[in-house]
């Protein structure tokens, strides 16, 4: 077993919530934001993440996780509408062996339809056009 | 799009709740339980699910869902000192489009070493004795 490292605050959603990195963000309130991921599984694949700085679930305040998994459930239920999908896939993966890669807690809401598998992470880069499009598409849900 | 259908009160989640079935449980609050997946894609992988009926995360009340949340993190500490894992991979599908079985909600939490990938999804039923052990080592990090 290795020990938990503690929080970088030079990790790329940190960067994405202090402004200095740009995101196609979908949702916000006082404590979380949702964007989507530059390399969706699926289309509309968005990330909801604490403002708090929170590794991963195992450091995260649990006042902190119960906030971000009701903001995925916003966002679920918005995504489904949105895409017209059939499922939703949520994720959340801690330290490397857990598939975890940027070390700032991250819930990922990936909307499914049947019959179609999901890209294997990271494979792709989506063209900015298409994810303004879907951030858009999924922003008008969330607000409807 | 598909619609989602309504709770059915006879999935065998809610059958392990009425104990109807038998389940390793490691874990039990006034509103969730947590028991071993008797199909582990990893030694220890755990399941939480609230004790109000809900399908999925489309359904489920917010304070449920923020619930099992929490309790997913207890379960995810406990499970990675019991297993001396380096990580933790937590999953929750909703839908048969996104990879639901059970059609009462569930948080997957497994905990992960490095260079082990997971079992595909129910692969193999884990001997009952090999389960008892690891459910009691579990009970024993989560009360420790």
């Amino acid at each position: 077993m290795t020990a938990t490292p503690a929080y970088d605050p030079n990790n790329i959603f940190a960067k994405i919530l202090r402004g200095e990195l740009p995101a196609h963000k979908v949702y916000e309130d006082e404590k979380a934001i949702a964007f989507l991921d530059i390399m969706p599984r699926c289309p509309g694949h968005t990330l909801v993440i604490p403002k708090a700085p929170a590794r991963n679930i195992l450091d995260i305040a649990p006042d902190d996780l119960a906030h971000v998994a009701k903001v995925a459930k916003k966002v679920a239920v918005a995504a489904k509408a949105a895409f017209a999908a059939d499922g939703v896939t949520v994720q959340q993966f801690n330290e490397e062996a857990g598939g975890q890669v940027v070390f700032h807690l991250h819930i990922h809401v990936i909307p499914r339809h049947a019959g179609e598998a999901m890209k294997p992470p990271a494979s792709a880069m989506e063209k900015p056009e298409v994810l303004a499009a879907h951030a858009e598409r999924l922003r008008s849900a969330l607000a409807g």
